[in-house]
């Protein structure tokens, strides 16, 4: 039987001021699946952690995915079968879903014998973020396909810019919270201030600079977001605290990590990230809420073949 | 008498899809200015050209600048005088009361042996601006002083990153007609729509990238602009059959030149941008509005000291 496992990374999208466009690889965690080609037609899905999600490839985001795989490939296999392992929580804000899909449709093309781009992989994949969020939306796919740093400059049609960084740590804090997509989505308003969205496209313009410069004092200043964290911070138990103790202790900038809980801090360096790391457990220790803290790095690879 | 000429560029500020931050230098047309030390306390102007600009220092835009030069270096030296030849015609969209503030610093530092960084000249030259538009914006400034491609990540404080680019050569159209600045900042709305926002950051950080990667193709999917120039474009006859024209000429694309009326086209090399003058000329030649339309080039260097 062909198959084939994959590792997908965990992801963060916007990266404070660039909300839905912007997103980055984690170096950890990692989601385990393997693919296989089957004679059962459609998406056999197997689930091998205890996150109980849907085995109906209809409601499962890989199984969407790898249904319209099958749909693009117009019938020259039958089908797949998923045997998935999550390490990334669901619902933690991380690229959850995203992982998911992208190492379906990454596992998936390799069995095809690689006949699908990148960015055709991404359009396959949003199929899957679809169900999960309601939305085609690419900024934690097009990270966990590509690793690193993605700007997605459009998702219809798919324009997916890699974006060159200096070395980054990543501390990242999951408060075992949950929020609904819904509810994040919910906060936002539909209409925002002109001299609002021009101070966003500024940052947006000096932390890409700042980071193809590799100009850490650059990226720490353009990581300023006057749209969307004003709003959603409000949804994480002590978000302002959070963030003032990480930039004291040396953090370059952070924010929600995609739509939340999970917030991040970046930092130019692992000891940082570490001092970040024990800043903010000095905060939530005192806090009435389970969380889970760690440091990991900004990885240039996306969803790989394990080998 | 301590004196230094410089030449000064005229600049096209906003670049399609980044209003108010974004801005880059001509290699042509270029302003004459002479500054010299005087004993006569504050600014005196003289006018070597026919545009009847104001000569009362307060009410000059090169005026007000070293008013506030004269103010920050307390009382060193009594007085500035200046001799302006401008080129740049006022009124036109490329900058000229920019180059009139830029240019006036930037000799003024070089006779007082370069005490004042660029930022610094930048932060000056604005109030040169403020008494031209009614605000104190950079996105003209910078590019003047710096060359080439800048980035206005924030005026207040002054941040100005340069932006690597490609050679790019530019079509500059200029209708003869009065656009008012005031009426050209009327028509945009106060609010936008955070959909609208999104599209515009993404091609903010597509056309950073573009630049830096000099993916020329990139820079061309990039110049899109879905905020100001569906408002503005009603105020320039013909705009979208002169878009439209010059895309089909091989220009990369282009658009307002600031608050117009001028507008702009980037080709990849000067042939296309001939070839895109001749098609906007092929237009204008059946409107009857005089106009004046040249080819030139992204320049690198601001203002100069005439040597």
């Amino acid at each position: 039987m062909k198959e084939v496992t994959v590792k997908a990374p965990g992801t963060v999208a916007n990266v404070v001021c660039g909300f839905d466009i912007l997103g980055f690889a984690l170096g950890e965690p990692l989601d385990t699946m393997t693919v296989r080609v089957t004679d059962t037609p459609g998406v056999t899905i197997i689930n091998k952690d205890n996150y109980d999600l849907p085995t109906d490839a209809q409601k499962n985001v890989a199984g969407v995915a790898l249904l319209a795989v099958l749909d693009a490939i117009k019938g020259d296999i039958k089908g797949f079968e998923i045997e998935s392992t999550k390490v990334i929580k669901p619902g933690s804000g991380i690229g959850s879903s995203a992982a998911s899909a992208a190492a379906a449709v990454v596992a998936a093309n390799h069995l095809l014998g690689n006949r699908f781009t990148n960015a055709q992989l991404v359009d396959l994949a949003m199929y899957g973020e679809e169900i999960a969020s309601g939305s085609r939306h690419a900024d934690n796919i097009a990270p966990c396909i590509y690793g690193g740093f993605t700007l997605v400059r459009s998702h219809d049609p798919v324009d997916i810019i890699p974006i060159a960084a200096p070395p980054l740590h990543v501390t990242v804090l999951h408060p075992q919270i949950e929020i609904k997509t819904s509810e994040a989505r919910g906060i936002l308003k539909k209409k925002v201030a002109m001299k609002d969205a021009i101070t966003q496209w500024a940052n947006v313009a000096g932390l890409i600079a700042g980071l193809m410069q590799r100009d850490y004092d650059l990226i720490s200043r353009s990581l300023t977001d006057v749209i969307v964290e004003p709003m959603r911070s409000t949804l994480i138990p002590q978000f302002k605290e959070l963030k003032q103790a990480s930039l004291d202790a040396g953090a370059l900038g952070g924010g929600i990590s995609g739509s939340g809980p999970s917030i991040f801090m970046l930092s130019r360096d692992e000891a940082t990230a570490n001092k970040v790391k024990q800043a903010i457990q000095s905060i939530y220790d005192k806090v009435d809420i389970d969380y889970h803290v760690y440091v990991t790095t900004i990885s240039d690879q996306g969803v790989r073949i394990k080998t």
